[in-house]
């Protein structure tokens, strides 16, 4: 069973999971002004939706990032890999959901639980992760014969972090909301400097392949 | 014709309809909470959507999984194949409908309704399917040259049992809406593992072509 | 330019687009039935919607298997071709919309409006879909070099009386809405049948190629 | 690292971007007519949503047409070029919510806020567009070896004015809310008719390769 309609369905998920983020700010927009408000009042005080939709947007492409990683190391699937990877699709075409939930909540009371589930939705979603990872790298499983062994440990020891850091975060979202959700956003942020600036090295160092 | 385009598009619509699911659980998200309940207490009596979610997406992940074992036996399409398969799509991007009525009926009145709903349409999508295959696979019409016999004979006495599994659950679901609900979660359960234990083997048996 | 792109973005247009279809459903379900009705009734009163899904998703699914056999007949795209084909996507992920508006009105005063706004949308449907192919086929300009002449002249001819049909049947509407509706839902299982009836037959006659 | 996953995932929310704007003219129907307005009066009255669902979809065809011109130039990607074009999708799906603001509220008071809204938005698009083409171009690092010099450089010196128009446009809209809109249409047709009629001789000219 080759990858390419895997990587379509992935894909597929992905994009739509992305772009529904967008009802995450259209949803409930204005509901943050007084009945009566200008626009330009309602638009101002919807910050929260914009800034939760850049950090799930950029999480959700970090993934996508890494998915596209992952499967260049891969030769081929067989159903288990399928079932795998379709629960993990199936956590992040759920990230939308608390998305919303903390750009809502997070000025209001709601924001722990909100942040909390925005937490553990990403923790599931580096689980799973993992899951798909491990499954096709133990033993070299579903690995092609020319893997690069150096990126396939990369690849094993940045990702057996995540889930754990996400923990962290959750835990702390569940005692200081705010700062939880500032670190969701800046754990984001990391990755994107990591894949861009580190990432560009990386694939430097194995361009002769 | 190739297959190509038309697993682009069913992919498209398995995605779509996969990832629409969201909506399910986001659409009607607090109506079970009395007015003015924490976001914490909605969160929890909010779990039928998350399970409703579950078992649909797992459900459809499991038909992308099928569509693609059928897909690989299958060497070229006609056009009566792919109005089939349009109409086979048509029903699956159906189920997120009937989803969510389970998820907000399941506790009250409507659970009957909702839970028949929920049966007839995956009734109708294992006939379709069945449909799919069956019109490919008489006598060969659509199957690829070297399409294994094994696997062929396999997929047809698979497919058969699905409607009136549905059927079943359906009669039961009408007398005991929520032993029917339990049903078409098990019932997919059975599936992921059965795809993910049983298919391993199965793969592996057949790992030499 | 080859047409793989091309190809792509106009699934994922014709698939999401027929996918939010279920929105059509979705959106108003309830709104027939007095307050208080029970789910069942509210399930058999919202029959228009479900026949309105079924005619727009069929409509939607013969145009993606008649653009997959105009497309095999094209060899590479222009940059007029592809904005051509921008304003006929555009179009079809139109249909959503009228589809609803009648799915709601059909039985109410809005009748005939709705009516009418469905079949305009289908006629430009029909008519861009015309300007699709004939920009491409005029002269060969963009068919593959080993283009069957037979099944060229069989599009233009077949297209050529779409956007008129559409015509009639929206002026049937403008006078009698309901019995335009049905000629549109009759129209789509027309070339349903049409499709794979007929199509078997072409396919099979011109399976030597 | 190939290209071919990334105009899977680029196509994918293009599509969707583009298929979701119908839901900016579905979402707020009939809010521009007095309760008990007839359909054909809310239809009418409704124009607006129209006109914008129009320019915003052949903004974003447009969009995804130059996408398709960069990436034939473009032979590898590396996870900087991912991340920079993650950055830029980002802002393509964001299209439909400011598309909704200026559809309701061009007739009001909120005019100003929205044609700005809008006019930010493609500005940020053109700009990250822009960063994604020359992060690609800049000293040919991840061109093809055989880019034509002069498409590459026909498409830097078309690039780099767009963000400056739209700064322009948004100006007047700051101003001028009506007049601005007006300019967003214009220069979204004059991209379609500059596309179709000077791209075909660019086209011819550069057949020969």
């Amino acid at each position: 069973m080759n990858t390419g309609r895997l990587e379509t369905f992935a894909d597929g998920v992905f994009a739509i999971a992305a772009t529904l983020l967008i009802l995450t700010v259209d949803g409930h927009f204005g509901s943050c002004a007084p009945a009566g408000a200008t626009l330009a009042h309602q638009l101002v005080c919807s910050w929260p939706s914009y800034v939760a939709y850049v950090v799930s947007f950029l999480t959700i492409g970090i993934i996508w990032v890494n998915h596209h990683t992952v499967m260049n190391q891969i030769d081929h699937a067989d159903r288990t890999f399928l079932m795998i990877t379709v629960g993990f699709l199936m956590i992040v075409a759920f990230i939308p959901f608390p998305t919303r939930l903390v750009a809502e909540n997070i000025k209001g009371d709601g924001a722990r639980a909100a942040t909390v589930a925005y937490g553990v939705t990403l923790t599931l979603t580096a689980a799973l992760f993992n899951a798909v990872w491990f499954y096709a790298a133990r033993g070299g499983r579903l690995l092609r014969p020319d893997a690069d062994p150096k990126i396939v440990r990369g690849i094993s020891k940045t990702f057996v972090f995540g889930p754990w850091i996400y923990v962290a975060l959750t835990l702390i979202a569940a005692v200081e909301p705010v700062l939880g959700a500032i670190g969701f956003g800046l754990f984001a942020l990391f990755w994107v400097i990591e894949s861009s600036v580190f990432g560009r090295d990386r694939s430097h160092r194995s361009s002769p392949r």
